[in-house]
């Protein structure tokens, strides 16, 4: 089911649309039906069939077939039954998320988009999605893999990118920890930390991902951190990695790992927190129970901040602009796991919080 | 035991020294001798006396009278097993902290201080003391009384003057949550919060802290904590004073409070770190545990800052400037709680973590 595709091996694929006598289409759609309480699998969905009428094309909007679908941690977060950024998905609607398509049919000659264009979407988890052109965001495929939008050059790039920058204000020769380092997010953070000259530390669940980090992305340790399964074994671990401490700490993970890292964080760290994975299924809606580390924030005058991609929206272009030379000479690289199959779309999603990927999820029909 | 002092009722007292025979002194010392595991009391202290021969008062150095003793909550801090912004407090030593006194005898011709004069300096719970003149800072008693150096514009003030404005950014029309609101830190943070325009919530013990908050401090809500004993009755509490949620959160406590704070927070929420005194007597070595919250962080993208008052030290003036005209002209008010006796010193540290006392607590001799 796992395909690993590193950087250029992926071969575009350019459909070719000549369905000019179409006038409906059956249009499967994975509905969210029911709320997780712990882990969210195929039971709390439901795969429909539904008919897709181009007589409901009216102007302004774009008819897209869906080629890949970005999973992200994220939705497990909105299935979580408390307002968190937002409020929680509504149930028995289609599952919401990013697409990268193809245009089959457009009708808006005032739009720069035509038939055949690649375009990200937010339409979710259904094999054509009728949306307004105005929502789209249109992709080269000449340039860079499409695919690269929903990951190395997408929201999870975005929040990697500000989120090192701007909360971590990574300075040269500083130690900087990241935890689900070889994840969509992870892997960008890394690499960008090299890049400003810090020492960089990458904590992540398997060999096969640290040998990942270590050899292709070029980090300077590894932690694979289920060798070290308690705050005590992880902090002397993080101790004997981090003999000068940890200036920068960015979190996706959440939970005793973070604990460990507030033993042996220095005067003025900063520690991001971008996601809490190890969180998510269930301990949104009953919180696990930490010790209590506050008091170490007074110490170590530290600051932690919490970030979000969405709200680095309005700044996508400064960062495709730094982040496209790099990926394009591969000063960044970056792996996908492409899962293949609309029908595996719930699957895949369960796979995140078993750490099944390594880079970004997508599925691809 | 107990005696609080508003403002300007607390009358100087001026030391006549005509003691140009003496020798040597009695000089007793409270001795630090033994780590308390939980609350720190008499138990923890040994008293002795030693004899000072004014023939150790080399150039440089000046002979100081103990007046008044700063207690404050961060000595049971050093108190702890565990490094914290520095190693332990040694045992066996005398107990450090903040002392205004009286020069007895100066042995430096090129100071500007003289004998009578008043300052404050770090010579710990002894009633007297030999210490190098450049360590001592001057102070006015014509200005405002002594014994304000310790509090309203002391390192308290430090803290909360810089704690709130740079930590904090406190924006007018912004909700600003004191927890420990009527304590030497809380009572400055309140009083700024207004004078910045916010609508502020203090957070204390009884309902005499509540009142004088209220009625003589002029803040908009209060919470007498021990009313709402659980993360839910808390949080169901603050929501209803603070019915536009919370921006900023000035902690000096910790726990249970601090962990309700986090459900009423707002997007881009300060919580500022200034104490955690819930924690200190026992939580530090072996900590309490407490709900994981950072995915919170995430959805509001707060900040947690933690604040040291010395990492402002070299500020001094700019605060004192500021805030000594508010004092003077009553724009901001501060109470005292004054324990007499020099043989009360552990007791009246003990009475910091019962919330004994209102405002800053001094010990006189």
């Amino acid at each position: 089911m796992q395909k690993v595709l590193l950087n250029w091996l992926y071969k575009i694929k350019q459909l070719d649309y000549n369905q000019t006598n179409m006038t409906e289409l059956k249009n499967k759609q994975w509905i969210y039906s029911k709320r997780p309480e712990k882990l969210v699998d195929d039971s709390h969905y439901t795969l429909i069939e539904k008919t897709l009428k181009l007589s409901d094309l009216k102007p302004g909007l774009a008819l897209i077939k869906s080629e890949y679908f970005s999973i992200d941690p994220y939705m497990r977060i909105q299935q979580s039954g408390k307002e968190t950024w937002e409020e929680p998905h509504p149930l028995n609607t289609v599952q919401g998320g990013a697409v990268i398509g193809q245009i089959v049919e457009i009708n808006d000659p005032e739009s720069d988009l035509k038939k055949g264009d690649w375009v990200l979407s937010y339409t979710g988890w259904q094999e054509f999605a009728i949306t307004e052109t105005n929502s789209l965001r249109k992709l080269n495929p000449k340039e860079v893999p499409v695919s690269t939008a929903l990951g190395i050059l997408g929201m999870p790039a975005r929040i990697a990118y500000f989120g090192l920058i701007e909360a971590g204000k990574p300075k040269k020769d500083e130690t900087v920890v990241v935890s689900g380092a070889s994840g969509a997010v992870g892997q960008v953070v890394v690499q960008i930390a090299k890049i400003k000259g810090c020492r960089v530390i990458g904590i992540a669940g398997s060999d096969e991902k640290t040998t990942f980090l270590k050899d292709t992305l070029g980090v300077d340790e590894t932690i694979n951190y289920k060798k070290y399964p308690s705050i005590r074994q992880m902090k002397n671990k993080l101790s004997k990695v981090c003999p000068e401490g940890v200036d920068i700490y960015f979190d996706n993970v959440g939970g005793y790992i973070t604990d460990a890292i507030f033993e042996v964080i220095n005067v003025h760290a900063r520690i991001i927190i971008c996601g809490q994975i190890s969180q998510y299924s269930g301990g949104l809606d009953n919180p696990e129970l930490g010790p209590r580390f506050l008091h170490k924030m007074l110490y170590k005058r530290a600051t932690i901040q919490g970030v979000l991609s969405r709200d680095y929206n309005y700044r996508m272009d400064e960062m495709l602009k730094e982040m496209t030379p790099w990926v394009k000479d591969k000063s960044i690289k970056y792996k996908e796991t492409i899962v293949e199959g609309f029908e595996n779309l719930p699957k895949a999603l369960n796979m995140l919080f078993y750490g099944e990927n390594m880079g970004k999820l997508i599925v691809k029909v």
